[in-house]
């Protein structure tokens, strides 16, 4: 098994297949991009068999209609596991035209959305706040992604204590890496603020890939791939398992249970990941960039089957078709009409 | 008596002492300033009996014991209507420093404050948003000063149906000027935002005066007067009444009943305002800066009587020393500590 120090104590265990709730396509609405492929293809090796595509790539995003269908034009070729484009309405707080006045933006897209379905938002600080309180006046659930301060887990912890109808995730990343290793990368906690991520582990209702990885990717001048970051998310989660700073069933309730209901998913019928863990190896330095080259860990996908098929073993997708669907028109979703937003190259580059 | 038309049908009205909740002096903690006795003057001359001191001046703000007590050293002199310095900690969203973490800031702010105390803020729609959702999760009463905005007010209405303890004052200058008549004062609303504003008379809690009239006339590049805007107050909210669009009631709430609620104020035994409305007169040109000379008036001050003596007459002092008392003492007040503020000279010049 390549690199891998063999030991005899490890175990196995079987988990249902997981679910990448923020998988980012840089070229979603670019022509002819094959993005989509390349991400299902490492997820599906990666214990993902269903991806939840952001709506911001690199050089547009899907905001209406029309990019919709660019969107859906790429994915005409297939993706390796499930994926869904749609199901939320994304407010990005962050990369809101300036000058907008926001309370009035955010309220009118609140206003045109059906209401049991939920909003996402990467609105951070003193945005959080007011997005929260618009939320709750409307009476909307909302769901607030990639969460990397303590200031915003903390009010994300009293909204959920009062009552208020909100949901959040963490990259993954969040998780492992701070901005002492990459002073440069303002994307990523510092130590503080991801010592308070794991302090409000219980606030934590999701993990997620996210466009972070890319994002720290690029800005240390290395070549990004679209599929950067997803291989490292299980490994690294599972190595923290053998260090008791989570337990499995901490994972499975982030990766697939509270997913699968925020966003009302499918069940994925004959779908599973086999994952080994306590037996250490080193991540190996490959042609995609991580972080955690050289590192050990104690983690690994085994084996995923999907849809009764054995797929991929040991982390290598086996040489069959894509077999993904397309999950956005389950139900009859409108488009989500999102503000306009800032292409996201501008904060990227 | 000066100007007027006479004119035989004409009513006689006696209201309590009026409070203005938001009386901006210039130099409150500049030395040896007068501004408070300035203010004071015109303000008991106008029908206001008690004034609560705004802690921004041009040069500098009270947000600690220090600045406090230069004010207090301007109060010596005495006043001319009861003031009041304290009593609520005052977060200025509009003159934070930039680069804050607002919510911490905010959060802090509030944990140092006595829960039952209010909380005042002049926060705008995506920071009005956000305090509102702070104070809820904080269990704390905040009182928004000088909306302007329809945005501003609707999310005040729909926070007040949603049983959020939150008042707000809209400055009396903002209900009769839009930027159509001044186009640079961007403090001043917009049409269709007055419309809103009169729209939402049931969500306005209180009438205040505020600095907007100070900035207005800075704006015109007239000689500015500390006391600029004080002497309109009445008179327009009283032509008002004469024009249906509002009740006499609707002024009493505003101005007597709900800031002394709100604000937790003393009852001011043998003190009252005697009014006369329906006698037109045109407001004449003085030394005062006034954006409503040449207009037609028809409700003015006839008589203030102040701890059971007349002090003024048709809106003239009578030749006695300043009565008022300072009323910050009242109850064993902390200082609040407002967090760092921008000088107002910076937005104002
Ligand atoms: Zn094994
Ligand atoms: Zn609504
Ligand atoms: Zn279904
Ligand atoms: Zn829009
Ligand atoms: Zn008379
Ligand atoms: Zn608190
Ligand atoms: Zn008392
Ligand atoms: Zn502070």
């Amino acid at each position: 098994i390549g690199n891998r120090d063999f030991q005899t104590s490890h175990r196995t265990v079987v988990l249902p297949g997981l679910i990448n709730i923020a998988a980012f396509v840089p070229g979603i609405i670019s022509q002819s991009s094959n993005d989509l492929q390349t991400i299902t293809k490492t997820s599906i090796a990666s214990g993902f068999s269903m991806v939840r595509i952001m709506p911001m790539g690199i050089e547009g995003s899907i905001t209406d209609a029309k990019t919709l269908k660019l969107a859906q034009q790429n994915s005409k070729r297939g993706g390796y596991c499930d994926y869904n484009f749609l199901g939320s309405l994304f407010i990005p707080f962050n990369h809101l035209s300036d000058n907008i006045n926001k309370v009035a933006a955010v309220t009118t897209h609140f206003d045109s959305w059906p209401t049991h379905k939920p909003i996402l938002t990467d609105a951070k600080t003193t945005d959080l706040a007011s997005i929260l309180l618009l939320a709750s006046l409307h009476s909307r659930r909302i769901h607030v992604t990639s969460v990397t301060t303590k200031e915003d887990i903390r009010i994300i912890a009293l909204s959920k204590e009062k009552g208020l109808n909100v949901t959040c995730d963490v990259s993954i990343y969040s998780l492992y890496l701070t901005r002492k290793d990459y002073p440069d990368c303002l994307g990523l906690p510092t130590p503080e603020d991801q010592q308070a991520l794991w302090d409000h582990l219980a606030t934590i209702d999701v993990f997620s890939i996210g466009s972070l990885p890319y994002q720290l990717c690029h800005g240390t001048g290395s070549t990004t791939n679209p599929s950067v970051g997803i291989a490292d998310a299980l490994p690294l989660l599972l190595t923290s398992v053998t260090e008791n700073r989570l337990t499995l069933d901490d994972i499975k309730t982030r990766l697939y249970d509270n997913p699968k209901q925020i966003f009302e998913l499918h069940e994925q019928v004959g779908t599973s990941v086999e994952v080994e863990i306590d037996r250490p190896y080193t991540v190996p330095s490959t042609s995609l960039w991580s972080p955690f080259v050289g590192k050990t860990m104690r983690g690994a996908v085994q084996r995923v089957t999907f849809g009764d098929k054995t797929v991929c073993l040991d982390g290598e997708m086996l040489p069959i078709p894509p077999l993904g669907k397309d999950m956005s028109t389950h139900g009859s979703m409108p488009v989500p009409m999102s503000p306009p937003m800032r292409p996201l190259q501008q904060s990227i580059s």
